[in-house]
């Protein structure tokens, strides 16, 4: 079978990540990624054998090598996974994309409409199949539907809360702040909630956000009024057999965002990443219908196994199930101690 | 009539603060304050004036000097007000106020039981009238009772659930951390919610609990289940007449904890503290009955015009507004821009 | 005799500083500040009563009372203190003061030859009077000119390096980082030595910067060639009788920038500010003819006692002592407990 | 050729990593770590196959499989890699090592003279060789040894000072802080200038230290006054092909210590380690025979090398070079951009 050939446009946080993933598939080839400028990421990917294109737009490239321009590098593709910041996307949708007769799949960033349709694998990929345009939902909308998804199932949900506790910023970012503060969103509800909803349309959900001194992980605050009444022990176990959760506990001393992280270098992980969204068992409790649980989320890594699944969806690979365990296996993923040779939740 | 006199014990971040709001008092006199350790705390303290004595325990108290002994400090006063650290005023009563027939108040680091009444003066200062030994509840504690009851009286409340991201260290703590880390307080309910309870026995309430890297305040993202719907303008209204609350808001670039500290140091306040509980104004939001705000609590210093007030309950003061009243007036509180000339709403 | 009439333009960190410090002096009138957008900080200056007036630049003042246009306040005043952001004040002394004849005080942010002078005060207060623009160097600038003028006097200078820790961004300022991570100022040597030289012309010095995730004062850690050799005790006890220095111990639990800003509030300091520059005693070293001190800068707050002393200089008052130890009891400066009826070493 | 049988007693910070290290040696063997207590360390450690044995001291080891207990460890093993906290080498050196004459590698946190020899491979590997007891000096230690070694080699120095900028905590400690203060270590000189003379007896060094809010590496400010003058390019150069030195640039975007960690990431090293000391090539400079530059040290790996090659030379390999070599080639040391290619200067 030939490999879906792929591009990686835009070479940041998530494209750089987006690019390794795709060269662990063997089912796929990393034609190239873009590079617009000289910096410490460029000079990694050249050392790890990245093959470079030039960006449309043209920026200063210094000492490195690369092997074309941005054209060439559409020329050979099937398919472009597009990473570049917010909004920008949608254009070079019009401009590149579209024109050229070249699938993309966006990242939650953009616009709603800029794709036909909001994807999180475990909760829809069937309807993405064959999609020319997919735009995989944000770290913090993922994470809230995976584990949304699972409550909704097993309890149904009537209405959702949650807060946000946001980074201030990503690890290598050192100009963004706050130093010293909590930074409340003062903009009600923030957007994550209406994000769900283009994932999850039927789920009734509030969402609150505020950034602090950190450049872990986002942590979720989560009350979901349930229409049957949930039982911790059981969600515990929910979650446990769920893909792409993971059950940390106090009792292992994974007692906070910078132990997740410490968890994630030990286990050999690549870049040292958790793709997996934590949650605390000693932090889910029952009060009636009401459901109450804390959810970590490494806003770096959560999006790229969906990637990896939105570009088998767009190019008719129908079977979710197996598309989601292929990726899974290719990034450690759910080998964890917990839930080791247990059989994880994927949707038919 | 004659001044209350009024012995402070355990001069820390509450104590010496304590101590400043009764030498603001016309009804009040400071007779001391126990000194256990040489250190700039008590170098200020005696470059201000204030009388020390030595604490029970023998310290090392270097040059400073001090005015007797505990016991000579006991004798001379009508109230003590105990800020030592947890669980230690309850070891204080049995062995020194008890045997001493000296009334007490106590901070919410003691066992609801140390005292006869845990106490919000706006909540519930008439039922601490004449009593011997009152509990001031903690910081958070106040901040909940303050904008919950306010709720509670217009909408009534089904339930409530709160997040509180707590600052990690006060601003002089250098031992504590995290320094990059979001830190789920693993048990539920966090004890807050209780701690709001003894105060309004009657409200169902679930906090959870996470540190995070800042030193500055105490944040709440609060949800209430109200009986009636309430109206998001009108909570803002209700919050503005509402003594010892602070309304802010984002067209002022009040957006952040930090920028509250700022504008308690650009109103001249001691210390630079803002006593009132702060609630944005663009945080307000209301979806069905559900009312979700945003406060914020500054640690060091709301429940200082609470233990003032629980002094003149403690020794048979009635009138609950007039003490609050004057208290706030002593502490510049309530004279904000937004609120001035306005009618402070006291119970009665 | 009339007091000198005083304007503050930009009203900032140190705006509002210099507006409150000029109102505590005996010999000054604030006649007011400039406005220009409405926030927190105008609406504290309203409430405090200071007079506000329209910036040359029209902005959205909103509720925010005036009384008057830019240039009302510029026909009322003898002089002006200029706190604009870096570069404007040139300016604004182009457009506004040289072609109205009004002195005018400029902060460290602009250029050196924006003023005839560059400032400190009991460095070079004599060669100021009378000059119709001097600009007051910057904060770090400041701290050293401050404890490198006793050392000079002293034992001489043959060569200084100092590394600058700088706080990452002021307290208020939610935007800027970084949150996790040391940022070497990658330009050798950096600017302070320069600016040093502006104030001290035959002083050898080589300085290098960085920032760390901090809000509260910068450290200098120094290394003096110096000519004679040194005596760590006597340094001490050199730098404790030299005005606007304070020595703080580790003896007295002073071990860090926060319990020096938290001694500022114990001291009922004005906004918590500490307008000395700080030495730890213990941190005095000396190898050979090489003397090593730390000294933190409170970088709100330790030029302001200096812009008022230039007001004076501008405006002919000779005595450089005089005013100094005016401006020094107006602010509360001096009256620490390690020298407190101690002379304090003021130039001639 | 038989293997070297290694075992990690002590599995922290240093021990998990020297472990990772020890496995990827193709002379050596790691026959197990200890376990303690159960945690999310000894969960990963077990997940990835290395043997664990029982502590001398019992512990709590929940679910966790061993292989045996202490006394079985050493019986199996010629050489022991102490990583314990702080000064529980030496008693372990006297209870298990000597008695059971095994051979021991210890780390800076233990005395001087608790080994034969205090170790840096680049520096005095030939005198170390078949020594019982060899004790690798702390992070910071090495860090110095290294640069300060090739600088002695060309210029000669007269000599030194430091001014080491220390994180606060390790990343996974969410104990520690401070949060918000710069905190200078109040006691000169630190410790480190006495712990370099260690391994380099005849160089006059001066350090000082202050611990600042941040998880990710410690930052030198180093002065040397030269016995001839340096060039800053020619030192640039020579760093270059110093082994275990990493130039970095502003070019380039690494502008912080939170850029060399990420470009770790990027660059694949194991549990995203720097194990290289990072200088900043624009940070270097030259006045008079005074030179200034910059360094950064991972403080969690810059010693792992240095462990494997100690136990080299205890175990009587005599070629310094061909151990360091294979210990670079094993962990991915010095492929970086700069010095690829190059020919790193390693001592004969």
């Amino acid at each position: 079978m030939e490999k879906i050939k792929v591009a990686v446009v835009g070479y940041g946080t998530i494209g750089k990540r987006v690019a390794d993933a795709v060269r662990l598939q063997d089912d796929m080839e990393l034609v190239g990624v873009t590079a617009h400028s000289y910096n410490y990421k460029m000079l990694a990917a050249n050392e790890k054998g990245i093959p470079l294109y030039k960006t449309a737009e043209p920026g200063n490239l210094g000492t490195l090598k690369t092997q074309g321009s941005f054209e060439d590098l559409l020329k050979q593709v099937d398919i472009v996974v597009d990473c570049t910041p917010r909004l920008q996307g949608a254009e070079n949708k019009k401009k590149f994309y579209k024109p050229n007769k070249i699938k993309a799949i966006f990242q939650g960033g953009e616009k709603q409409d800029s794709a036909e349709i909001s994807f999180n694998a475990q909760t829809n990929y069937k309807e993405a199949v064959g999609k020319d345009y997919i735009r995989v939902v944000s770290c913090n909308t993922t994470g809230l539907c995976r584990t949304l998804g699972a409550i909704k199932k097993k309890y149904g949900i009537e209405a959702v809360h949650a807060t946000m506790i946001r980074r201030g910023a990503d690890p290598w970012d050192i100009r963004h702040g706050p130093i010293n503060a909590i930074v409340p969103h003062l903009e009600l509800p923030s957007h994550h909630g209406a994000d769900v909803q283009s994932v999850m349309p039927d789920v009734n959900i509030f969402t609150t956000a505020m950034s602090v001194s950190s450049t872990l992980m986002h942590v979720h605050s989560i009350t979901v009024d349930c229409k049957e009444t949930p039982n911790a022990e059981e969600v515990a176990k929910l979650f446990e057999k769920t893909t792409r959760i993971r059950m940390v506990d106090n009792e292992s001393q994974v007692r906070s965002t910078a132990e997740v992280m410490e968890f994630a270098k030990d286990l050999g992980r690549g870049r040292s990443d958790m793709p997996e969204i934590i949650v605390w068992k000693e932090g889910i409790g029952v009060t009636g219908k009401k459901l109450l649980y804390i959810q970590a989320v490494h806003q770096e890594s959560d999006v790229i196994c969906e990637n990896i699944d939105a570009i088998r969806a767009a190019m008719g690979v129908e079977d979710a199930k197996a598309s989601i365990e292929k990726t899974n296996k290719s990034l450690d993923i759910d080998t964890c101690y917990g839930c080791a040779g247990g059989v994880c939740e994927i949707p038919e």
